[in-house]
């Protein structure tokens, strides 16, 4: 798909006026466009939901569009449930996934009504005795082996330490049905960041036989299945973005196909998408501050992994603009780095380039999600600011950049004061 | 190597009364121990000094303790520059080693009077428009292809973003010689992580015979050598520690056959050293808060990547002891994993180990260097405090633990106040 960025040169020079770079910044009108899309592909659905996974872009001005466009909040940790309440979610507003739980995180998602999915079945028990079960419980699935479409192999359920066998889930509806618990769900994740329309109905035909069969079989009431996230973006230019109607509609096809004869038409779909929700709405905007001709030719940026770690991380591939050279030939291929003292500290590599400048705005695609939340401090860098672009075109800060005392606040220098 | 943890069960249950697990606990007899011995192994050289690489462990207590025993600083960016003046660091006791370097950094760096390492030779002519050249300046060579000992191929430093060439290296030292810098260092890094104790020396080997060159070839004064980082720690049980006596040997040896006959044998010897500094001389204390029996067998710490993020970034090896039960046998093989929605959130895969209860005190071996340094906040995750185990036997904390409020601190939350 044609990669173009949703910011002009001219924009990045006058906002530059105001914030410095690196920062990134999100675009409401595509964030918002976009929900509206994926809400009217599954708008078949009287109960669908989209609570967005908050991991991928933490923000609370971010977490109030979703709102104001009717979608809910996946939270994973504490602190994301602190920002979901802020925000004013609250009760079944919040799904709660998480793995591995601490007790106080099980105790503030209580206290907000959240809904909780829980990862394992000796989870079950041990929550009911920090806090009341709530009227809807989830559990998470794992069908263990691998996950194939058609010949390919997606993933390997069995190697993924999220969720449980169907026997387990079984039992633990069971035992949270004995407790009280009225209404099911059930969730699973399968594959990650796939632009594959098969993949939501190939997922959501195992989950509706699933409930079919607990229904069956321990005779709860499963009220939603939530399909949880994996729908990807297109990072690369060859890429082909995931057809969000023809999703909608194979989840359509598999639930009027499995759920409906067995008299569950009244199941609600969620999903919990963070990537497909805001990749393609937010760029990191980093400036060129140095050449480097060695054994190969280097640009470095104002930004590092410090801002962005998927291309240190995961060999992640992000598409790279020079803002205001969009139609320019490339004038070569180069590395392109940022300043920590770690050689996967690279941000492309042997990438095709128009001629640069020191100065020149580099735009780097699809960074909306799992960006700015995956920034870290090594070798003591600070992370940025996050910007808005507004519908209106007018900008807003919704993060400060962090400052030298940010990064020492957990130091007591006192003993070194001179 | 037996590895052994310098804490024991009954010590781990003693700090947990005032300090929460997951915590990083350093030792500060093993630091200094390890420091004595280096600085005793390069004691022929009288210029020698072990410059710390502060981005491994950036902690100001721990900084202290390098000063007090004799060793200097080695930063990468302006925060680490802070850190070095507030532990009183300066001028010459300061190696500042950057890349893709912004402005201010250097304006830092000159203000300390700190030893500027050119990466670049880009950098050395806009540097000049900064702040004054001091009387000393390094530059940093990389000498292309690959980094071979005997047929094993060690690196590729034709890929990597460090250093400049011979020509450019020289070009370097003459425009500075020209405005007047006096004094000359030349420093590489050509490995990273190796317990080969032939590799210090053959890199030695390398820069010595530059320095001859380049000290013939554009008359400038070499006054050290730095042989940067690279000596690793045996993170693995069947690895062998490097022998430092033996190093300290083998680098001698080729200062002698190289530099002494040329005349030039009062070059200075620098290190960089940051892993071999620290790594085994910290641990990550975590205790057990799950297990899970799905497709594998799980034990879920209440620490996670965020915390210590070596094995999701590199798949790196850390040795795990279950406090307590050093010499139990294996009671099966368990992945052990953190809390995030991340699938490499997982600090050992197939690993075996005792049988554990809830509660136990699992020690993460090797984790005092680029451990609580490269944590981060992915899934709104707190970063976890830093103790220091004092030669008498005291626990004092040197670091706080992250809490929700620092996580928050870049947010302006004023508009979602209830």
């Amino acid at each position: 798909m044609n990669k173009a960025p949703f910011l002009t040169r001219e924009q990045a020079r006058e906002i530059t006026k105001n914030h410095p770079t690196p920062f990134y910044i999100y675009d409401e009108r595509g964030i918002r466009e976009n929900i509206r899309r994926l809400r009217k592909a599954f708008a078949w659905n009287e109960g669908f939901r989209e609570y967005f996974a908050v991991k991928a872009t933490p923000n609370p001005y971010l977490l109030r569009i979703f709102k104001e466009e009717g979608c809910f909040v996946d939270c994973s940790s504490l602190t994301e449930l602190m920002l979901a309440d802020t925000v004013g979610f609250h009760g079944d507003g919040i799904m709660f996934s998480s793995n591995d739980t601490p007790d106080e995180d099980y105790r503030l998602a209580a206290k907000l009504g959240a809904t909780v999915n829980f990862d394992d079945l000796t989870h079950v028990l041990p929550y009911g005795e920090l806090a009341p079960y709530g009227e809807t419980v989830s559990c998470r699935f794992n069908p263990g082996g691998e996950f194939k479409m058609g010949n390919t192999i997606m993933n390997s359920p069995k190697d993924a330490k999220f969720g449980m066998p169907e026997e387990q889930l079984k039992e633990a509806f069971l035992l949270l049905k004995a407790r009280g618990v009225r209404r099911f769900g059930i969730h699973a994740f399968l594959a990650s960041n796939t632009t594959d329309e098969r993949y939501y109905p190939k997922l959501a035909s195992i989950l509706f036989e699933l409930a079919v069969r607990v229904s069956a079989e321990t005779g709860v009431k499963i009220a939603f299945v939530n399909l949880s996230g994996g729908i990807g973006v297109p990072y690369r230019p060859e890429d082909t973005p995931a057809d969000i109607e023809a999703i909608g509609n194979g989840v359509r096809e598999a639930y009027e196909r499995i759920l409906v004869p067995a008299g569950m038409g009244d199941v609600a779909i969620y999903t919990e998408l963070g990537r497909f929700m805001m990749a393609p709405y937010g760029a990191l905007v980093s400036r060129v501050l140095h050449f480097k001709h060695t054994w190969k030719e280097y640009i470095g940026l104002d930004a590092c992994a410090a801002n962005l770690m998927r291309p240190a991380m995961y060999g992640a591939y992000h598409h790279i603009t020079v803002l205001g050279k969009e139609n320019e030939l490339p004038a070569g291929v180069f590395d392109v780095t940022g300043g920590l003292c770690e050689n996967n500290d690279k941000f492309a590599v042997d990438r095709p380039l128009p001629e640069t400048e020191i100065g020149d705005f580099v735009y780097i695609h699809d960074t909306g999600a799992h960006g700015h939340s995956m920034g870290y401090n090594y070798n003591g860098k600070l992370r940025c600011a996050e910007l808005l672009l507004c519908e209106d075109g007018s900008v807003r800060q919704i993060r400060r950049a962090e400052t030298p005392a940010d990064y020492f606040a957990t130091l007591d220098l006192t003993p070194f004061q001179k």
